[in-house]
């Protein structure tokens, strides 16, 4: 059942290309022996847009992560353990694929410095390299006795004849009735923070923090409801820069209070999104000498470098990312019915798998469709939040597996099935996994399964006070997987938007980070553990949960508990339970939630006169005994 | 029942002394117009020898942390929250108490920005400043246009007339019964390890790393076998700095075979102390351009500084330490040995406890004494490995009390009581807190006793896989406590040594680092879980535990599992604990572990034929029902 070999991109006549373009005076001062292509955009953004996909084109791989490095004799690939096997399938042998992770690898700078001839310059466009990337890069070739040097023109686009334009979609405006708070509350708050620290300038470069601030949607990037822009914002100043087409909307106009700014230090100065670079010039020139001005660790070399150093304030994690992670009771109460339509959809997909499934034409791609449809339905839809991950038996095992042609398999009664899907409404971002069996699951499964729910309820149902970080939870989320000897190798939660990237920081709940910003009451985060067994099956329960304040016995030094409340509403298949390895309290918990499922999704279910889904929804949530 | 005020120390002429020294041309070219006065000694020890209690003598602060500045007009001293009182009521009025951890603090860098005059001049001790420690200061002081400077001559010792002498106690020979391996066959290994990472000198300047490596033990510092060494070891070369009279010792000669090394790149070249500054500079005189010399983050500016940077390897935990905390079965075997005699010790103890606080003559003080008196009669006591925590009531929630006959409490029928103890043996090192109550505990002191013990029992219990780092497991020793809003303030455990530091890296528990190295079979830590209500008493139960293999149902990816076998074995008092709160799979816990401790205890206390304290703990391990 393994995947058609894909057929490798033909790069002998690219790869010719950019070696002249690394020689050709047109674009750089004196010629440069080897060439890196990250794989990020301006904005370091985690998906992004087909006109900025250059690693994929110099080398065919379209895989999530990789850097591409081109040398005058070498091409290679740096890519970890998930892509391995695709990126050696997608790659012609004009390429290396460096293995991450493994020992025997070398670094991107060892393996430079270790081809290299002497005094050699190394180029990249700083545009799409982070500023502490480029540190580290720059450090470690001038201790070799070369130099990282900044191409302006970035090479691939010389070479690029059919890139796609920059998209400039229609901009979507919210309501206070979506966001709680009107783009100018935030702007006064931002600029109240920035006072508090004594920083006079911030430069906005992550493109959901721009849209959340503005209380602005676009789709430039699929998945993801944001639009390229950056913003400048100072204690008396708002420079926004974006298209200017995108302004002409009279929404758009009136929603910035473009012609009729209701104060003048809410007036928004617009510029076309390419000047960013000259004005933010413009304002560092007229910067008095101990002025601060802020930009995230994460934005890009070149606007970092604009920056003189005495005035740059450099931050892990921005006030907007903070004030974007803490939901406010209107964006939680959006997210609440964003889930309950969400539940809608998927109840229904459930029962209408019960049915098919023995016809024996129901595959992963077919779920994935029928899933999208039903979603669809459903009011104030936008579209997915991430390609819907179906898949069966085995493809379950692929922690990011996504169903294509070549892999798709059908839906039987004998083998696990796992949806991981999530959409965007206007009213907020789902991201739900379950794990179904439509036959009878094995021994072995249901016992996996249990040690999973277990976690899943543990992180769920813990209490643990003000202050704690993500990264502190997750241990519970696999106490009952390593009592037996299993686990699983990705971490246990993240961030989610509102009606934004279904990823967002600066909260988790994942062993490797130890910078995640403590968990507060607001905070909406997924609770995700799993188990995969290779070549067999996979297994994920995950829900959206929101941080509550938790009521306790006692109150150690004031400080407050939280708790978790699930946002996701959706049935967890009581087949899959071997309910002897629950203790009363996860029984309860089991009990508890199908509950909640049965009168929040079975009311609406009833409104929308969907029967079937109800019938199958109240069947699911029989209470366990 | 506060304790009386401790009378500051007098530091006018002091102060006035040092600011001349600041001055004076003897010691420094130029005067400086601050001098930083950290609490460490040349080797970052934790526990320091009188000797180098500079920071103690000039402004009279005796706490294990903090570091004093004095500027021509001011004098202040930073220390943490455990330390605000008792350094507020040693230090006199010269001195300004800097609360470290709360907000409106100055970093001691930002408190200098604020007062220095412009281009000042902070002077510190190379020796005593660790090179990390020393780049942060000079960059913040830099960017000031201030500078750091390295003043050779310590200034407090130059105007501390009565200080005490370097000390250079006897050094004792440890054979193979003691060590499992030769201090040639380590040497050996490390070499192994230098050239496995092509280093060709490694200069180790941590204590308990010489001490461990060449089978020796010393008593330079109160509670910790150590004594004042350097060492250079290259791939045939074995440089040992020490005071020179130590080796006249016969043993030492032998056990280090200074008159006939059996291989040439075994043997010792012996310097003085004092040279290893000299000497490092000749190794490095002579050094080829490739070559590469590790030294330790944590060693002083002074010697790291000499190592030219392009040869210089900083690491974090050095191969030793690493090497080191990975006890051999030898090394268990004494391990396991040094805890039986201590938990008689302890029986004993507390037989004697049952029988004398009905006196009403039984104080703090006392325990501690009888605790100790009892512990020397054990076989190869060596000494206490810290000062003893016996604490009655309040006292008991003050983490790091230590009675004083001002704040001495006699111990009663009505109050809980607190005893964190351990000892030095040849055979091993032992740390154990156990808290009990001799009259009829309140149910709230039982409820949070039993919850503590839960937390205990958690780690103790947990199943890990292997490369899981001591971290990931602090939170199982706060779920229980969390659940009722409870928690307590520190790490639950640390590494412990073999006949050596009662604290040691580079692995432990806690949710305050992220940078601990991955647990492995024969690590040993604590696992001390705690909870504390101020002003009223403490609770804290811990145990030495072994980390060993675990038996698991399945083995993931063949990853191995780990859990812990508890070293310590003294009864955990029934009386505090409320079974009802217990799990089954606790209550299996206690009545193993005193079973363990009946069988294992009981017979050395027979062999011993201590009756007393037999009756004493076959009465304690009685099975709970």
């Amino acid at each position: 059942m393994a995947a058609d070999a894909m057929s490798p991109k033909i790069t002998v006549e690219l790869l010719r290309q950019l070696r002249q373009a690394m020689k050709n005076s047109k674009y750089i001062t004196e010629p440069i022996q080897a060439y890196i292509i990250p794989s990020g955009d301006a904005h370091q953004s985690e998906y992004i847009a087909p006109c900025d996909c250059r690693r994929e084109f110099i080398c065919g791989f379209n895989g999530s992560a990789g850097t591409a490095i081109v040398t005058e004799q070498h091409a290679a690939l740096w890519t970890d353990g998930r892509y391995f096997l695709q990126a050696s399938q997608q790659m012609d042998n004009n390429w290396t694929l460096m293995k991450m992770g493994l020992k025997e690898t070398p670094s991107q700078e060892d393996w430079l410095v270790s081809i290299l001839p002497e005094n050699s310059k190394v180029g990249v466009d700083p545009w799409i390299i982070a500023a502490d990337q480029w540190k580290n890069m720059s450090k470690a070739l001038s201790s070799a006795g070369h130099s990282l040097v900044a191409v302006q023109d970035n090479l691939i686009d010389t070479i690029w004849e059919d890139r796609p334009a920059p998209p400039s979609t229609k901009l979507i405006t919210l309501g206070l009735k979506y966001t709680g708070l009107t783009w100018q509350d935030k702007v006064t708050a931002l600029r109240g923070k920035m006072a508090e620290r004594k920083i006079s300038w911030f430069v906005v470069t992550a493109l959901d923090e721009i849209a959340w601030l503005f209380n602005l949607r676009g789709s430039d990037i699929e998945y993801n409801p944001v639009f390229f822009a950056y913003a400048i914002i100072g204690i008396s100043n708002i420079k926004l820069f974006v298209d200017s087409k995108r302004l002409l909307d009279p929404a758009v106009q009136e929603h910035l209070e473009l012609d009729s700014p209701s104060k003048p230090e809410l007036t928004i100065q617009c510029f076309p999104y390419e000047s960013v670079y000259t004005e933010l010039q413009a304002v560092c020139a007229a910067l008095a000498p101990k002025e601060k001005m802020w930009i995230c660790d994460k934005a890009s070399c070149a606007l970092t470098q604009v920056i003189p150093k005495s005035h740059r304030s450099v931050i892990p994690y921005t006030p907007l990312c903070l004030a974007k992670a803490v939901k406010n009771p209107t964006e939680i109460q959006a997210m609440k019915m964003a889930h309950i339509k969400d539940a809608v959809a998927l109840c229904e997909l459930f029962a209408w798998l019960e049915k098919e499934i023995p016809k024996g034409t129901v595959t992963e791609i077919s779920v994935a469709d029928k899933a999208e449809e039903l979603r669809s339905q459903q009011r104030d839809f936008v579209g997915l939040s991430f390609p819907t991950i179906s898949s069966v038996g085995p493809n379950g095992a692929i922690i990011h597996y996504r169903p294509l042609p070549e892999t798709n398999r059908t839906l039987s009664l004998n083998e696990v099935y796992l949806i991981d899907s999530g959409a965007q409404y206007l009213d907020g971002t789902t991201d739900v996994t379950r794990t179904v069996h439509f036959g009878t699951p094995t021994d072995y499964e249901k016992e996996c399964f249990t040690y999973v729910l277990k976690g899943h309820i543990a992180v769920s149902a813990a209490v643990f006070p003000n202050g704690t970080k993500g990264h502190l939870l997750d241990s519970f989320a696999r106490a009952a997987l390593w009592d037996s000897g299993l686990d699983y190798l990705h971490g246990t939660g993240h961030g989610v938007g509102c009606f934004l990237n279904v990823h967002e920081g600066p909260c988790g709940i994942s062993y490797k980070t130890f910078a995640d910003e403590p968990l507060e009451a607001g905070m909406i985060v997924s609770d995700e553990p799993g188990y995969y067994e290779d070549g067999s099956f996979g297994i994920r329960i995950e829900n959206v949960v929101l941080v509550i304040p938790a009521k306790t016995k006692y109150n150690y030094r004031n400080r407050g508990s939280l708790t978790f409340e699930p946002l996701t509403l959706v049935p967890i298949q009581l087949k899959m339970i071997n309910t002897d390895l629950l203790t009363q309290k996860e029984h309860d918990w089991v009990n508890d939630y199908h509950k909640k499922c049965r009168e929040t999704i079975g009311a609406e279910l009833e409104r929308q006169g969907r029967k079937e889904a109800l019938d199958w929804l109240i069947r699911e949530t029989q209470p366990i005994v």
